[in-house]
């Protein structure tokens, strides 16, 4: 894996001299023609040994190129913030928008390959670390961003001798810690480890570049001219029309039997019925999320639903159970510009609640395999590859034990027509009814595969769909109301199970 | 102050009935219309005594509404990201957008009143805090927004009674701590506060609305009635022509002297000074930056100047010199949608600096009385006041012991006629030169003015502007250097001189 990043590679000065300044202004001249065409952001890891000029090739790199566009993140301990959240979180924030370069010094790499190493994992985690490290690479490059990985390898003895050459000079001795001789000590294990990572996770849209790190003019020649000419290739190829991916098509099941058809949409309650259970799941809620334990955990409640189903009003009734300061609903419309710039899902991202909060989506991700794939606002390879990656980030959400609760509100299209009139005649609903529900309702059937598709394809058990039988208002909110209980019950049993209390350890700032 | 509020105010439960339905509806409809016209932001601060209901009556509003659209802040203690910014960090990056409300329970009066009430501050420090607290709201409601603050009272009795049914109660035990009862204690001095708080921020444009808190009936349709009012007076006020603040008109000097025209452009540096100069301040800007007292501050460096000054080439003489993990560059254009939405200064806010690091602003919040005065972007009366709220928003930066370094380069018109001309020959800049420049060039006499008038008006002794004769790149690169190596240095003084280790204690968390 390593045999040619030990090779010992050398620039002579003088052909270094030659060939710095045309690299430089070539890599300006890109830098710029990227910039302005905000066609796709660049993502650059810069993984490795200690010693092996990651952080000085960084520093280059910074130098030479237009620091406007360009942008650094040393990705050190988590903040109290980041902490709240997935590990993801923090990398997920820290995207470059398109038109920009991102580059990564530590990135979702680092913690397992030093858990590996260490022994506090094993090799069974290592290869679920990577598989998720895999995927997001995978959706990153679909949702159009270029990624770039390097890996700054040196020979037992060259690292050796790069560390005591940075400990002689005054000015550099601060570069090298006790933790990176400690590293150096486990030479030989991270070694092996980095083998692993680098073998499963060179992947055809995002391979590991590998470079040696001895000779810094070599290096930085090297990395320049693999930026330059990946950034290059990219313009010129978008430039030309690229043939869409074709996925099998999907189709409503031949006998027309489907989930939301054998609901039972004549539940309901009498309004006696409803008030006093409305009464008894409210108290319940608030006293969930005022047990001591719920500060470990947190609740993202997705609601979906058919036009006119009574999202609102079952939203309503949650946060009618709990403090305003505790929860927050997040309407989702269309993108704004600047999340246009990113990723699908990293305006879903940005809104994750913090450890003991609550947030709602009215409308969500969702969206993706709901309104854009009926209305074709994306093509059908970026709806189709949506289902993966929407299992993929609840997974990591619930691993961060969060609690994901998903409701599909379900009418009737008899009913659904009658709502439409009485909200066009009532003066405060009238705002609540536009052209767009009309045209919707047209389009009824591929709304209806579109959530059945859904619903088969992202209710796992870590983050199951509730179909919510929502012809009779008080039946769907009380059994929202109950889902969302029972959720959140099971969760902290977990965790007096777990003796969360013992692992957590309130952690001292440096 | 308080008289009124002290009264026993009641309402009868059957009138409460009566009136209930009504107000919620209204309170819809007039958020949907906020919503939909997305035309100013509300803020509703929420002070007050402990158990006069103030969460009570947030909890309520946020029933009442759309939760879609209101959001409530719970302000408890900051986190370390917070920390690491001005107080009013926090604050700026909760801010409703345009169309939204947003529910402040605790805000910019909450520690500035408890430091005084338990001795921690004087009367000076009080005033001081409230004179901000007043620049504030006043710059909110100059952009746009509606700001609607409750303050809470109870009788000395009232609060007792009210903290003691409180604790009997099961279901609201939780709520009374005992932060809450040494308040209690102090019930005299807090009052005392609270009336000189009161008296010295119930402005024209974001009086204290005081409501009395011993029953809940009065406090919820007093609230209610006060927003639906509030917001439904400004939509219908919004809807008429609104007629133009007029300023004193500003004017060149009449004698043709300005700080621009007293410069000596013709100072330089030969090539063989420059290497040697840039060479010792790179090196010494290194040094700084890796003082260990660093981390108790943060370098935020303006660049401002004519087109073609040099601006980029003097920030990468910088950043060549900096860990490309501790520094970020922005670049400023023109604002994003989501920016677009919030008060003018939100975006700039939004990029300060962590301690430790260094952000570099290639151009600036100074826009708004360069390019948008000049090309009629804002009214004089919005760009008139930003020379008061750009100053106000360097003070709480540098109160935060922040260093400030402001740089105008400044070129004469002839050499960037000569300037202009080599961009547009050579391929690399072709980016760097637009019809826009050529138009600027043309008004070149209202830039100037613009510019001089700014640094009369924004030069203050705690962020002063630094003018570069910038005709010859070398001199103005290194007087770059140096002015900010400078400022750096002067600032670490202070600090050793503070003795900050023994001041920051590293925090424990919760």
């Amino acid at each position: 894996m390593f045999e040619s990043a030990e090779l010992g590679h050398k620039i002579p000065k003088s052909e270094y001299k030659k060939e710095e300044p045309a690299l430089r202004e070539e890599l300006l001249n890109v830098q710029l023609e990227l910039n302005e065409s905000s066609s796709f952001p660049v993502i650059i890891l810069v993984g490795g040994l200690d010693g092996a000029g990651r952080g000085a090739t960084v520093n280059l790199l910074n130098e030479w190129m237009d620091p406007r566009f360009i942008q650094t993140h040393g990705m050190g301990d988590p903040t109290d913030e980041e902490l709240d959240r997935p590990m993801m979180w923090r990398f997920w924030r820290a995207l470059p928008p398109k038109g920009k370069i991102g580059v990564f010094l530590g990135s979702w790499y680092t913690w397992p390959i030093l858990n590996r190493a260490y022994g506090r994992t094993n090799d069974a985690d290592l290869e679920q670390s990577m598989g998720r490290a895999i995927k997001l690479e995978k959706m990153l490059v679909n949702e159009g961003a270029l990624v770039i990985k390097f890996w700054f390898h040196l020979s037992r003895e060259e690292q050796k001798k790069r560390l005591q050459s940075l400990e002689k000079d005054p000015l550099t001795r601060w570069k090298v810690t006790k933790r990176d001789w400690k590293h150096f000590k486990n030479y030989d294990k991270f070694r092996e480890v980095h083998e692993k990572v680098i073998r499963q996770t060179s992947t055809a849209e995002a391979p590991w570049l590998i470079i040696e790190g001895s000779d810094a003019r070599y290096r930085n020649l090297t990395v320049g001219k693999l930026i330059l000419t990946a950034i290059r290739e990219r313009l010129d190829r978008d430039a030309q029309p690229s043939p869409e991916i074709l996925s099998p098509p999907l189709m409503p099941s031949i006998d027309n039997v489907n989930v939301l058809k054998t609901l039972d949409m004549t539940q309901s309650l009498t309004k006696e019925e409803y008030r006093e259970k409305l009464i008894k799941y409210q108290r319940k809620l608030n006293l969930l999320i005022r047990d001591p334990k719920f500060k470990y955990t947190s609740v993202i409640a997705v609601f979906e639903g058919n036009d006119a189903a009574g999202k609102g009003g079952a939203i309503r009734r949650i946060t009618g159970a709990l403090d305003a300061r505790g929860y927050q609903v997040i309407p989702i419309a269309a993108p704004t510009e600047e999340e246009r710039e990113q990723p699908y899902l990293w305006r879903f991202w940005r809104h994750l609640p913090r450890k003991g909060r609550v947030t709602i989506f009215d409308r969500s991700w969702y969206g993706r395999v709901l309104v854009e794939r009926v209305e074709q606002f994306c093509s059908e390879a970026d709806w189709m590859r949506a289902y993966n990656e929407i299992n993929e980030f609840e997974l990591q959400i619930t691993r961060h034990r969060m609690v994901v609760v998903k409701f599909w509100l379900a009418i009737t299209q008899e009913e659904q027509l009658e709502r439409f009139h009485t909200r066009e005649q009532t003066g405060f609903k009238r705002f609540k009814i536009t052209e767009e529900d009309w045209r919707n309702r047209k389009k009824w059937e591929q709304y209806e595969l579109a959530v059945t598709d859904m619903v088969d394809r992202t209710s796992t058990d870590y983050a199951p769909w509730t179909l919510i039988e929502a012809n009779d208002k008080y039946f769907a909110r009380i059994k929202v109301l109950k889902t969302l209980c029972t959720a959140i019950e099971a969760k902290l049993k977990d965790l007096y199970e777990e003796g969360v209390d013992y692992l957590e350890k309130p952690k001292k700032k440096k």
